[in-house]
């Protein structure tokens, strides 16, 4: 049956991990993938008796991504993708050992600690002619595809306002300092960058804004606040954003708020109209048009338009969540790669955030902690 | 692999049936299912045809579910369940060919299409001693769990009233006459059963409500309606029920009410306080104690029981949907298979809907029918 | 100024009352009463007190109704009409008194605590040309006015279903035995007539099913239940309704219902569209018309047509409540006096719960008590 | 009955004004005032016909503000404080022409154009001793007072973050070349001040933002833009806030937001909590303490605390608006007049908007136009 999945390892997602075991279902939710190769942590032992748990053949569980790479590349039954699941700061390194190989990434965000270093693995990418998906998972809710149809078609006419915010409490304490795993790498400047509440949400929450009103800003404004004494980043975060075409807008993300557990909200006003989605009520989208009432556009009606529709799987009534909208990332990404073993054309619709998205979410990252720094100041971004 | 997940054969789910892709997301979603075999269709053209766009092996796609039985019986590797996906009517005798050669049932809901096949196909199970899941897939929602484990914990007190209510509005014009495949068999009584809405969400809303609650009622009054001319079965449902403590229920069901895609909603008021649930809403439980304030249980975060937790895969904020539960409902029929395969003793929470559920739902069926029938009286539910 | 005020006076109200507080900022806040006169209490000394205390002057501050009917009548600046408001078994003498002397009346609901005097003091009404008035309060609320002319213009098509429900929770545990007011005289069957929760807000919930949706029904089966121990009255009412055109509905009103303050809702189904409409939420009406989105209707703005825009006071997003719509079926009640005065025609627009929809809310306790007794059976409104 | 009630007098107000009738019934809703001078438009045709309109007295119908604080003053039966309804820039003048003659003021917001002109209108108030409320309204909410007290009582821990927001989109379009009233006036800087959104209704959220944390920025950055072109005043306003104990805020404020009505929005998060309030659902407040299922109180149920109980009228699930949160400023007033009047010492928990709170408003809109200004930058407000 290989012909009708892919090949897929992965790195990182070993016992313990929560984005890893995400990754696996959305992998298996709509049956494009067969995941057969993993080195699943950076402890060999702990590696192993992860792969068992999940029932990868042994002689494809391997001590390390490096042997990984190389075994994988010299067996004719190779993996073709590998997803990249560990801290932040190993992105790098394990993608420039598969991209040298020849494989096909899937990335989780943000895509590198340094701008630098994004830049430098973008050159990578755009010479290896190979695919590099960057999993900002909430561009796969049904209708966030159709927001941003609607903005692509004009129906908000131009965009003036962009509000956006990520709220969440798991770090309103000092958790880090109790071992949890999560919040260790996640507040450690080593591991995640020097950016925390910033990298880990903030850069979701922009590339939402980005991938639905298709603007990017050219200057951003930011307040990057530490709440928790003895946090090593950020955890509260003000972003102002001015666009090249004169709108604005404004970014709010915190991992300190009580009561918010993972309340991504995107609002974009435009002349004709304006659209509102949250991501923790994902199967409806609010749509405003100016002088009428209100409406909801319920995912999977017949209100929904056909970027919406095209990744749509069950009914409207019956609520897709995170884990589906996850999946269609892969799915967007296995079509892709589908179309390149055959020579098929692909879908112009098909989309998934790229090299561009990733690097684009470090940029924002270096310039929100370059304006921080200088004591909240307007500055550009690095192109 | 293979120990690591069970072998599942499926009858029914060829092209174009909506239910079938459901089942097999939901029996992949969490890895502990293989999909190996099928006899995917009534018409063996489009068997193979279904068959293959699956990827199932050539020789193990059968033109018809009793070849399938007797030949998977015959295989060392035979599947070890079946999923019966098909109309109605075809379940009985889909469900006691898979129960002669000894391998599991998990079938679609409502169990039968009468009372008399529904206690026949009962005894037939209790005397093979096999598992039979019926796909009551609300339950399968963690929060639902959570309710029920409040409810049986005594923190509602005495229930008193249940309102339960489920209105869609896909057949609220004679979609039957249009040849649409899901409203052709679901409104022809031979396939679908005396019943229409009744049978098809009804029973829904009548398991969900006892499943929570934990009672069953002894009497019922039913008003069955048709109000799109033409149409063969009932489209809307009222009924009142009396519980033998004294409670009192309502049900409404209706598949003529415009703006509503899938609402099946629970209330439930005790002594000492209420539920509420909506499916459409499923991430969110309404705790109302009486005379504090009303306080929402949010999946994935602290304040779930273990009941709920149990069968949560992903934390606060990110929302779990209908394919979720539904693959719960999987998930809890692996665990009680492979406790079967090796002899272990299962985890006592572990449960999903049996032969003895659907039984209940036909036979709440079999009395609406007869209570509308009279004219609207009471009846008392066949035992 | 008296020439742009109607001259009001009220019997009831007194200390410790809820309601006539209510009626008399109802009165006050569109400036078109002036409270001259009152009988406050059956006390004679509380009376006086609670005169005194509101600024009455103590010359028509009257120890009893029938002292004030007399002497009001007598005066040329008396009253011109009377809001009363005592409990339910008073309010036929008071009535009369008043009608027998020329004064128009605003009385509370339910207006009798049998049909027979419902009907007798109909015959009354009806001979006497006075304006009476019944205080279905929540027919004064603009997007119910929005919604009955929705209906009426036949937006909705043919009514299929109307579901209204009206849960409370204030009587969940024995309140009547701790000495409060409201609780004490609503449970007793000699003071509030044989019908608790039925009559006290089922009769508001059935009023309101009827002036949106236009239509009576002939046909009902009730379930009367009273859950808390030594009640002497109904505490929980689930009732079927059948109209005459084959649409079907179904009411329930609970005073036993954990986390439910004043939870009347309305939901009407129509062969084109729905409306949902929450007295706790008034300001917004959810319109489905069917096959498109669902959108909400917001009070104040041009999406409200002119019967709701006729009866609202500020603009959209300042929200209205309940002494707004108390206020308003005053305002009606002015402008027909006012016409009165005149001999102006009045604007058609006009409308007030009357006399006759006083009737049909006792008419439907009856009915409901009559099918409870007979073991919950179907039985015919009295005409 | 004067003795219970307070003489009031109103200056604009008159024909065609919104605000001026709102005023008149919050004054009249708890029945502690009498209105009975009046200078209702600065066309004194106008003046007198809107005068006969609401019935004063035609010798107490002024033709100019002047005028009737003269002869007000004069009387033995003048009025004891005066409301002024104009538009902004006649607040000055007009409140001097009352405190000159010993008349307490109400005054609607903004307080005045300029600092200057605030700074000393407050001296002048200060050295009359005379009682000066500013009619930021959502202060009256019970709600609004409930989560005041909360965050008072330390109940949130020390508040870190502060978002506040008040989008509307009644001037999406360039409405005030209409000629409609209020557009008219509040975009002409003449009359409305240089600020636009920000003095109208960033003010509010300002306001409300204060009232509640208890906080007050020491530095704040605005970004005023002007979408509607032509318009002479800012449409949308994004404010950063800086607290002098650390904690961090946002204000967004915007005329030109599609879909928003009066969408005035405040969450407070503290180390132990967070509270959200929406204006336009004011009788729930959420309540989300840290670790625990959020809980929304209702308003008038037992969990409102005795700041909330003490201005709330009707109990629970019987929905106070707009109208009654702004008629408790006007009781609130009354109560202090009162006490003035008898030399009752007057409940500490008695409190409203006053001459500093006016001051603070227009301190923020003149540190904002200076940031805006500037281009973005950090300014401090002046003390």
């Amino acid at each position: 049956m290989a012909e009708l999945r892919i090949r897929l390892g992965m790195v990182g997602g070993g016992e313990g991990a929560f984005i890893g075991a995400v990754h696996r279902i959305a992998a298996r939710l709509d049956d494009r993938y067969e995941l057969v190769a993993g080195a699943l942590s950076a402890s060999s032992d702990k590696a192993m008796r992860s792969a068992e748990a999940i029932g990868l053949a042994s002689d494809r569980s391997y001590p390390d991504f490096q042997t990984m790479a190389r075994a994988e590349a010299a067996r004719a039954d190779g993996i073709e993708a590998v997803a990249i699941v560990t801290p932040n700061h190993m992105h790098v390194p394990v993608a420039e050992a598969f991209l040298d190989t020849g494989i096909h990434v899937i990335c989780d965000k943000p895509l590198t600690t340094t701008l630098e270093q994004a830049l430098h693995l973008r050159d990578k990418v755009r010479a290896s002619g190979l695919i590099f998906a960057v999993t900002y998972n909430y561009t796969g809710y049904p209708l966030v595809r159709h927001a941003r149809a609607m903005v692509e078609a004009g129906e908000l006419g131009a965009v003036r306002i962009v509000q956006v915010e990520y709220p969440q409490d798991w770090l309103a304490g000092p958790l880090e300092t109790t071992g949890q795993k999560q919040a260790d790498w996640r507040t450690d400047p080593a591991r995640s960058g020097a950016g925390g509440c910033i990298g880990d949400i903030g850069t979701h929450a922009y590339q939402l804004a980005h991938f639905v009103s298709g603007m990017m800003p050219d200057q951003i404004l930011a307040e990057l606040t530490t709440f928790v004494p003895g946090r090593r980043v950020d955890d509260n975060v003000q972003i102002l954003l001015r666009y090249p075409n004169g709108a604005r807008g404004a970014l709010w993300a915190s991992q300190v708020a009580p009561g918010q557990n993972n309340g991504l909200r995107l609002r974009v006003f435009g002349e004709k109209g304006a659209l509102e989605w949250s991501q923790e009520e994902p199967n409806r989208l609010i749509w405003s048009p100016l002088g009428e009432p209100p409406r909801w556009i319920n995912r999977g009606t017949v209100a929904m338009n056909a970027s919406g529709q095209r990744v749509n799987r069950i009914p409207a009534g019956h609520p897709e969540g995170y884990l589906e909208a996850f999946a269609t990332i892969y799915a967007e990404v296995a079509a892709t790669i589908m179309a390149r073993r055959t020579g098929a054309s692909i879908d112009p619709a098909v989309t998934f955030p790229n090299i561009e998205d990733g690097v684009a979410g470090v940029a924002m990252v270096d310039a929100a902690l370059r304006s921080s720094a200088a004591g909240g100041v307007w500055v550009t971004l690095a192109p």
